[in-house]
């Protein structure tokens, strides 16, 4: 904590804490209206195939059913899910949204693709009614992997695309070949990442009400409402100022809620029938019906010289986009920036490509490609120390990028860069020295122990492709409360507290005072939305100019009453009082009251918009101790270090509470979570067939907090959301060779790979 | 309409009209919280008494029942309920507000006052339960009449005022005395005029629902959300920052809903039984137990020189407050306002006394006091006229104010004043000319015509006697709609409609781009409520100003995407232009959109406050043409041209929407609206009994509007609302007066008065 601020530092507890754990919390699946109809959707059989004739006639008379929607009777309108601002044309890295969406459609992608929904009053009898719809199909050829896919001639999931590619990206900086032809050493690997689900704790939700003048309001679980009004403008053709969104708490979204899902239909059944429609999905339709992390295929080679430095590295990425583009192309696009900006490297070239198949679609999750890139640069690293003979730590040290160093990819210097001191503080904390001890000295009779590590990187905002802006209103009342309208949406990760917290900080109060609306477009500013660590950094530094607007307009108020210039007297504590004098006090009531009640009144309402200018990255290392059964491959992570240069801790404790839980989400990914699949059907959709991390499960996690003061930041904070998920998968595939000698290039690191790996090594 | 605005001036059909006469408004009444209980509160029988004993042991054992308050477990805090500004100390009229209210206690002041409150499952149970409380009292004296209950030894209504006056007022302008010595003429009469109930289509509803924080959120009718809050934190004793008040639409309020009144026992009920609680008045309680235009008597006298010019004028006014104070010690401080303000006069004396009785408190309604004190000052005019031969028209011109003319009691100069105008087109359009023969010409065997007028002045916001602001947040969006939030309330009389097209015509987008949000006070700016005819003057000023704010950054941006200085751009019809080559424009979704996906991004974001500097007077000339049956005294009010000078029209049609519905309320406070009482107990406590004027009955309504073009006002717009109410009673009794030669004192204008008067007459 600094102790130069009065808020911002504090361990602060969530300020919607209370309401969430006492159940007293509102979601979308909490909202019941009169004469509510429930909705429900039918999804496809088959990975591919053309629907010939689809019957819905005996759907419709059953007692109840009140509309049933198919291919025929919605817009046909090609949309793009995305629920992100137009990108750039022409940024550094070229990113494409692909309109290959449409609400129902007469060909299927994917086994739970959309084909038909229904609307009752009840929603066993929508459920019915589902069984009742007839649908003959013409079973296409299916493709599910990536490879295949591109040179498949059989098999067209897109007309615009008979590649099977939904979006190429590529970039060359200095001259590979010329460098790979001088280097001393070359090292060429493959890696491959697993699909995950996001797991948010509430499924996707949503309701939609007609107005009778034709005024649409939705009530809905995503991460950005305006663009969610925007994209279902799209789809549905209704102008966007005929919709109102409204985001009630959100239980979770990890990148998940990012698409437009079942807005749509849920809107058109509404129109249809006249009613208010909810629909919820099940478990199970989040897994099938939904996006999830797409699997990756990653083929790395790299120049280094005799002294490990990095020369030359070039990647190529397939990314498993699924049935629909969705966000795949930007992930592609993405996994490329991630590639080239953590290590300097002279000469760096990319390639990566979004490759439907018959697969449920890739979308945006935590890190957004950055797992999985990271996942194949880091254990790689991990690879040529071990033939280089050089301490992988030293390794790392030798390359890393550091402040004021020039992006080669966006041409901006690193204002803040805390990396060294979180690889040294977090090798102190696992106790890096032990680890070529450690193999013999902590071995039981079947187990054998390792230590691991890993650096990252990640965006704070996402203005290297796309725009990014925040707006915040700031209003101090006659109670010395605070409110604040803020477009940016807290999915439970905490960013309205910390948003609090910098408010408070600005204008002198408890942070109990400030108070937040509930996110609604009709009511709060623009935000383009809960994504790209940007929350803090963006929407952060909007409330800090709306609360810095309001501070000058109490300020000018206090000098009036205190007779003082308002460059003499300083807010704290709810009182504003002269420097010099701090006896001399008013209450900030008192100032609003004066303001509102007295001469020449006027309510206290700040103003802030904050664009960054540029994107602010973070720095981690990650630190893994595992333990492996031999006999059984069986992993047990022990301990995970995370050390991560946050710019600024705003909130200490929900910096924590972010970390534990990418640890949490990490580890699954990292040795648990796949999706099993059968020709396209996801075998293990739901919580007893796919393991996630649960709290008995979970190793220890010590967070290291660096501080390296962002200039651009509110308070100096930079981001701190998605870059602990991207450290935890190689950390801890480096500690299993640590402890095995084993190399495993293809997650999750099972205990089946495991054991697989140990014996063709020991063949 | 002028033709240098687009939508300012034109005849917009209410944004919100649709919604209404379709049903689909949502009112407080029809909202249904899950587990929400249902609340009644019972009235005294007794019109003062002392409860002696309570014991709701019976009620509280009723299935179905959750929670029973009486004054024994309620906070016992007194209160002022009026939902307005503290009032300036030492304005010209200094005005007080009254802490005599509590939220149950355990004396009663008129019958229906509240003594107990039951919530149960369903309101017929807590109906039921009411009926099992055993309350004993002990009957005290009760008194009815004001001029009795301040000479009464015997009833004291309230400790703090032995006298029973719960406030005075008065003032003296020059030397009443020696002017009144040295007139031509001297006029003395006495006036009475009745008490009226504001009859809003929705009674007083409210919803209390607290979240396990603590925080209480309250639905409300009412027409001052800050102050609801700010009052009921005061009567329940939790902070302001603890509540927040969401206002639904409102089916009228007129004044009625300006106090706190069933919120502070329906968030007690809530607190006590931990579920929701909503509370709807009977229509019975809408007479028995709210409040109403408080009854006044009005003794006037009045010098005029031989030459009909006004020398001297005095008044003295007893309002019965009935059992609490309310709003009536403003109420007899504006009086006195008006009373100074319409006619040129060197010397003036005003006292005014609100004295407490023993029947249903006098509260605000539409016109505050206005209509009753222009009943008497506007009927001695045509007193003084017949007296001394002058036409009642010529001798309101010789002394009617006019613009420059300094206020006597403000000091402020009147700065735009139509009423010349008004006089003359009115007239006009009445007939004035007809009036000397009209009641030979146009009589049938049992009927005469007689034609009348009176002219009205009223306040354009509370400026004289409290403080007045609104302010505003106006968001362009990239659709090309803008939504405003402002923390003004609509009642129904429109002004959203007036204040989408204030912000429209600045901004250059249709009024269908404009939406409201709802009013909600963690949301909306703040405004001080709805009332004094302010709402079009100051919220719009804030409006505009807001509007203004957010055009200057969209011509900023248009100017640089037309390289173009700002100033050399006009906008209009959702499009920013180069002024002199108008076909270089940008709509102005591309003006946003350049804003927040181009380089720099921003929103669009204005703001504004305004803070009226005078209270921008409204005039106004009324004519009544009524036929009146000789053998029944049956009257028929045949047709009002109502002349008003508004500065500016916005909407003319709403303005017609406000007179008509004026007259209608003013005809029926002229003319059939009383209170019957029987010992405190109101006998006609329904629209059966209680007379208000409907369809069938109405005159013909002609509407004048004269603009005068306040140079203050939003595009030189000033108020309506109120004045229209305050011409109606005089111009009918002045009617009467000209078609049956007899002069009325005492509203209503009854045929049993009407038949009395003519048999005073011919005795």
């Amino acid at each position: 904590m600094n102790s130069k601020f009065a808020v911002v530092g504090r361990r602060v507890p969530l300020i919607d804490a209370r309401d969430k754990v006492t159940g007293a919390t509102s979601y979308v699946t909490d909202l019941y209206l009169p004469g509510m109809l429930h909705g429900r959707i039918l999804g496809s059989p088959h990975p591919h195939a053309k629907i010939m004739k689809i019957d819905t006639s005996a759907a419709e008379k059953l007692d109840g059913v009140k509309g049933v929607l198919t291919y025929r009777n919605v817009p046909a309108v090609a949309y793009d899910p995305c629920l992100t601002p137009p990108p750039f044309v022409g940024a550094g890295i070229t990113q494409e949204f692909v309109k290959d969406r449409r609400i129902l459609d007469s060909e299927v992608r994917f086994v739970g693709d959309p084909v038909a929904a229904v609307a009752a009053v009840e929603e066993h009898i929508a459920e019915r009614a589902l069984a009742l719809i007839d649908v003959q199909y013409e079973e296409l050829t299916a493709v599910f992997d990536p490879e295949q896919a591109m040179n498949s001639k059989l098999c067209v999931i897109h007309s615009h695309a008979t590649d099977n590619v939904a979006s190429d990206v590529s970039y060359e900086i200095g001259d590979t070949r010329k460098a790979f032809e001088q280097a001393d050493h070359i090292f060429e690997h493959k890696y491959k990442t697993a699909g995950q689900q996001h797991c948010s704790m509430e499924p996707h939700a949503c309701v939609c009400k007609y107005a009778s003048s034709g005024r649409l309001t939705v009530w809905a679980s995503s991460q950005s409402m305006f663009f969610l009004r925007e994209r279902l403008s799209e789809a549905i053709g209704i102008p966007t100022d005929k919709i109102r969104v409204i985001q009630p708490h959100i239980g979770g979204g990890f990148g998940g809620k990012l698409d437009l899902m079942l807005e749509p239909v849920c809107a058109l059944l509404a129109k249809k029938t006249g009613r208010p429609v909810k629909i919820v999905n099940t478990r199970s339709e989040e897994f099938t019906s939904t996006t999830r992390r797409a699997p990756a295929s990653i083929e790395l080679a790299t120049a280094v010289s005799k002294e490990g430095l990095l020369l030359a590295r070039t990647a190529k990425v397939l990314l498993n986009s699924g049935g629909y583009a969705s966000h795949s192309p930007a992930v592609v696009g993405y996994m490329g920036w991630v590639f080239g900006s953590l290590y300097k490297t002279p000469n760096l070239k990319y390639e990566g490509y979004a490759v439907y198949t018959n697969s449920v679609p890739g979308g945006s999750m935590r890190g957004f490609g950055n797992p999985d890139i990271q996942f194949a640069v880091e254990s790689q690293i991990d690879e040529i120390s071990e033939e280089l003979q050089i301490d992988p730590m030293d390794l790392r040290l030798r390359n890393i990028v550091e402040s004021g160093y020039k992006n080669p990819l966006t041409g901006l210097p690193i204002e803040s860069c805390g990396l060294r001191d979180c690889i040294e503080r977090g090798a102190e904390s696992i106790g890096w020295r032990r680890r070529h001890k450690l193999s013999t000295e902590t071995s039981g009779a079947t187990t054998r122990r390792g230590i691991g590590m890993a650096c990252v990187t990640h965006n704070t905002s996402a203005r290297c492709a796309l725009p990014d802006f925040s707006s915040a209103f700031v209003r101090v009342n006659e109670d010395g409360t605070v409110n604040v309208l803020s477009g940016c949406i807290d999915l439970g990760q905490g960013s309205s507290t910390v948003i609090a917290q910098i408010v408070a900080e600005e204008i002198g109060v408890d942070v109990g005072k400030v108070i937040f609306a509930e996110s609604d477009t009709s009511t709060c500013p623009m935000d383009t939305g809960t994504y790209a660590s940007r929350v803090t950094y963006v929407g952060g530094n909007a409330a800090r100019l709306g609360a810095h607007d309001a501070r000058e307009q109490l300020l000018r108020r206090a000098g009036e009453m205190l007779k003082s210039d308002p460059s003499t007297l300083e807010a704290s504590q709810g009182k504003i009082y002269i420097k010099r004098k701090p006896e001399n006090a008013v209450s900030i009531q008192e100032v609003v009251r004066f303001s509102q009640y007295g001469k020449d009144p006027a309510a206290i309402l700040g103003r802030g918009t904050f664009s960054p200018q540029g994107n602010a990255p973070s720095f981690g290392a990650q630190f893994a101790e595992v333990e492996v059964d031999v006999e059984t491959g069986k992993l047990t992570i022990l301990r995970i270090v995370a050390a991560h240069d946050v710019g600024r801790a705003i909130n200490p404790m929900a910096i924590e509470g972010q970390v534990e839980g990418a640890v949490q989400q990490g580890c699954g990914y990292a040795t648990t979570e796949q999706f099993i699949e059968d020709n396209g059907r996801i075998l293990n959709d739901g919580f007893v067939d796919y393991k996630t991390f649960c709290a008995p499960d979970m190793p220890e996690v010590s967070t290291i907090i660096v501080e390296s003061d962002e200039p651009t930041g509110p308070y100096g904070a930079k981001g701190v959301a998605e870059q602990v998920m991207a450290g935890i998968a190689p950390a801890i595939a480096n500690a299993i060779y640590n402890a095995l000698g084993v190399r495993i290039r293809e997650l999750p690191l099972s205990p089946e790979k495991i054991l697989k790996s140990m014996r063709r090594a020991s063949h």
